[in-house]
């Protein structure tokens, strides 16, 4: 029980290891003299100009017109079809950890490897998951997870295929749940925009891509009675005022968001010059990260750490490392420069290798 | 189906109706030159003096040293003991949601009349509700939901009756649970700070008494393990990093507390003299929001509505009236003034009465 005890019930939220946790990478390394370059995240580092957070989003209960517009504003970003459900809630992540509750215990597969909250949610409500390698493997189950573009190693899963598995799915009462959380920077992969998909949720997060994920803001897509369910059960009030207020500009702003893809791409590229540069090989990864694998990842996420740059590495993939966005060039050229040393000090002592 | 299609979906969620909802109210009302005198909630109109909302509260994702923190304050803020579990949640009312998903069909017990999203929440998972007059009509529920202080009505619930009550319900497996949304306004009666009370779930609100309840923040105490599961449930980054950072600095401040609690019920006794000076009989409520009875109650709805002053009418109870606090003394006037305008509108046309 400890987890729960005193306020070590955060722990029992954090039993995934996730990117973007400083205070855990200062009790590991410190705090670096020159502040942290936090690259352990898919954030964009270029947050959405929000402007000010006028008080009244604050000191009055989210109003009914806001929600609205927010709405709207999310169907028109992301192409929800007029006769689609849509819903809004303080985040993605509420959206997944709210399903497994929506269903008997049934048999779960998910696409992996991919982000584990999914399978977390899931078998912590009793369900029977097992992680598949492909959506061939995925048998008879009930419910098949798929984080589409998928993070960390940035895999498309074909939106035909998806809709063939959906079919499927609702022929014995099954679900299909799509994870577009990175789906912003490969819009032509989102079945957002799909009709008629039968018992399939598409799931989009707004602080990913708008760089504002503190904010908490998520939606979730699909036909209506369920979408209407999901809704009854997120209640009123379920969005923060500012998300309201910022999500509603964010997401009408095509031309933000257009030129916004473009400087995530171009970052990307040079991000990949300098992964390559440096000897490490890109194996995946969206607009928003890169994922690498080396032999050497714990002990270049060791020492970069200790120089104050935080990459994401992965309990269960130890040769792999997730490395964000730099938001400068100089954040860029410091990351060169570090695991440029790093590769010096490994090629020089040896060290590292298994 | 209609509530889950298109934007409408917001229907879904506004099942029960609220206070503070000025949209519908203009689509009522219309606009009123003076603007809104919003009395509809029982929210502080003082908010806490929160400062600067700093960008990396938003562009980073909540940190986990933050909710430490700021589960640490409520902790100290609310007495909550040491060996029991707290979690925070965006909004009391996203715990009052989560609820009925954590247990099987369920017999429970709502002591009525009181805030309608208990039970429209369990009955909406399939649970049977019950609404009861008083403990003792609780019979063999597995499930008991108390609001203490109550709203509308202000009925406080002898803290020692309820520990008895978590006795009878945790032999059988039941759960009590204590919403005290409005205890900051009425600490004694508060029971988080008991130890030993099993099986029982202690709900807070920050947004009513802190006068922000845009920023969606609510905690639950209670006994670990059951805390434990709310918080796994929750999932990571359940509050927003707006919320973590203003709720820790608002609950430590134990002067604001004190301060605002003497000037809500300075404010409350004014309000009262009003009430009263123009013929409404206060029957209850708390310092943050007072009841009157008048079989008139549906007229001076609709009149003061017309003139800019919204107040709380009650589809259940149609001779109830809910009044927020005035935020200044000329606020205060201009209700006096309608109110008694009204008043004397309704003597001399004899319009309103039943």
């Amino acid at each position: 029980m400890r987890f729960a005890r005193g306020n070590a019930v955060v722990l029992s939220s954090f039993r995934v290891r996730h990117g973007g946790d400083l205070s855990t990478a200062r009790r590991l390394f410190g705090s670096p003299p020159a502040g942290w370059l936090d690259l352990s995240t898919g954030v964009n580092p270029w947050p959405y100009p929000y402007g000010t957070i006028h008080p009244e989003t604050l000191t009055r209960l989210p109003q009914e017109d806001a929600l609205e517009a927010l709405l709207a504003a999310a169907r028109n970003a992301y192409g929800v079809p007029a006769a689609n459900g849509l819903a809004a809630a303080p985040g993605s992540q509420a959206l997944l950890q709210m399903l497994p509750a929506m269903r008997p215990r049934s048999r779960v597969a998910v696409l992996a490897p991919t982000y584990e909250e999914h399978t977390v949610a899931w078998r912590r409500l009793g369900h029977v998951v097992e992680e598949v390698g492909s959506l061939a493997e995925c048998g008879e189950a009930d419910v098949v997870a798929v984080v589409n573009p998928n993070n960390p190693d940035g895999r498309i899963t074909d939106p035909g295929r998806l809709a063939r598995t959906a079919e499927e799915l609702a022929g014995r009462g099954g679900w299909l749940v799509i994870d577009e959380t990175f789906a912003d920077v490969a819009p032509e992969v989102s079945l957002a925009s799909a009709a008629d998909l039968p018992n399939t949720l598409i799931m989009r997060s707004f602080g990913k891509f708008f760089g504002l994920p503190g904010l908490r803001l998520g939606f979730v897509a699909g036909p209506p009675a369920l979408v209407g369910s999901i809704a009854s059960r997120l209640g009123p009030w379920a969005v923060s005022g500012p998300a309201m207020h910022i999500g509603v500009r964010a997401l009408v702003d095509a031309e933000w968001i257009v030129r916004t893809r473009g400087r995530l791409a171009k970052m990307r590229r040079r991000l990949d010059d300098v992964l390559s540069e440096t000897g490490l090989t890109v194996v995946g990864g969206t607009d928003l990260f890169r994922l690498v694998e080396t032999a050497a990842a714990q002990d270049v996420y060791r020492r970069l750490g200790q120089a104050g740059i935080l990459l994401r590495s992965f309990e269960r993939h130890p040769r792999w490392l997730r490395v964000g966005l730099p938001p400068t060039p100089g954040a860029l050229k410091r990351l060169s420069v570090e695991l440029e040393g790093n590769r010096s000090g490994r090629a020089a002592g040896g060290r590292g290798r298994p």
